[in-house]
């Protein structure tokens, strides 16, 4: 996602600290006590403006929420947002996937979730899709064993190569669904502001359900 | 697939027998002899009229092809698509796919094929599928070690049980395209008499490639 830059932003994340973080490391097995309940912890790696996560956290709030995000104006939107709701099951996390494995302890997350990830075009740079092997195996180490991988993207090409990369890792698919707004699971998802404009052209919204064996 | 019966088909297909067995048995572990050269040997189960596997023993000589369908309404129509071509390298096979491994030896297929198979869309159905547990545990056997598994189908759903299944099964999946008409594999295609229906009706045709390991 490209955003204009917003100078004020790193500024407005400083003086949030009760809902945003840019210092994961510190929190590394403690995210619990960032939240009032202990309840299962969810974490959106790539929030971007955060639509999808604000929206979950408000329609499950026995789930606990992390919305990760590396760019700094992508996820100043997203504390914005939360400024205004309050919700005390969603924390943020201003960090890099590559460092994800600093920023929570083994077996920490319940469940992970990638939605419409930048899909990385060309096979140059195929090693930064998040559904790359390189990715994989720090997400494997911070999920609890038999935590959910859940993934869901409008890119076809990125699709296609996940489903390759996932399966030759080991992963197990427990679900499939390839017009996701044409299918039974239609009526409980949550829409991004990717998703809608993408679903808005035509394109077809791809989903799994896997997990590390 | 449905087709009107055809009284005389039976006749016809047993006067001649250097194209057609309906004997499965009788010659497995001896399928090279049917041909007049030994060379990759590869399986398409559930031919339907055969369109598919007469382009393909058209398009690749070195390669020696197995249709076979159990409908002999069905086989009888690729028989006389065969009686016009006389294909050096195509033989056809009037049998079921349940008794696969009563028709060939184990390893005695380089690849085994399945296009447009019947979606069997009601989940009580789910058994019939080719792409079924039930299934796959007869192609690994009669497929050599690593063998090529190559499947492509219109019905969404079908696609979809399919990758889980697979998956499931623990097979290593080497490509995935989920629209192959536009593709970069678009090319080499050769369709089907379903295809060409199903893609002039907007449908999108997906394909796989996998290997039991």
């Amino acid at each position: 996602m490209r955003l204009r830059n917003i100078p004020e932003a790193e500024d407005i994340i400083e003086t949030h600290p009760t809902y945003i973080t840019t210092n994961g490391e510190e929190w590394q097995g403690k995210w619990q006590s960032r939240f009032p309940k202990e309840q299962p912890l969810h974490l959106e790696v790539g929030s971007g403006k955060g639509r999808f996560i604000i929206e979950m956290a408000k329609r499950y709030p026995e789930i606990n929420f992390i919305g990760m995000e590396l760019q700094t104006s992508a996820i100043f939107k997203l504390l914005e947002k939360q400024l205004e709701e309050e919700l005390p099951n969603l924390q943020l996390l201003n960090g890099n996937a590559k460092e994800i494995t600093d920023y929570f302890a083994p077996g920490e997350i319940d469940k992970l979730m990638l939605t419409f990830s930048d899909p990385w075009p060309k096979t140059k740079h195929a090693k930064r899709r998040f559904t790359h092997e390189r990715f994989l195996t720090r997400f494997e180490r911070i999920l609890k064993e038999d935590g959910e991988f859940y993934f869901k993207t409008d890119n076809r090409n990125l699709f296609e190569f996940s489903l390759v990369s996932l399966n030759q890792y080991g992963m197990q698919f427990d679900e499939i669904v390839l017009d996701l707004h044409n299918s039974e699971q239609a009526d409980e998802n949550i829409m991004t502001e990717f998703e809608e404009k993408f679903s808005n052209k035509g394109e077809r919204i791809h989903q799994l359900r896997a997990r590390f064996k």
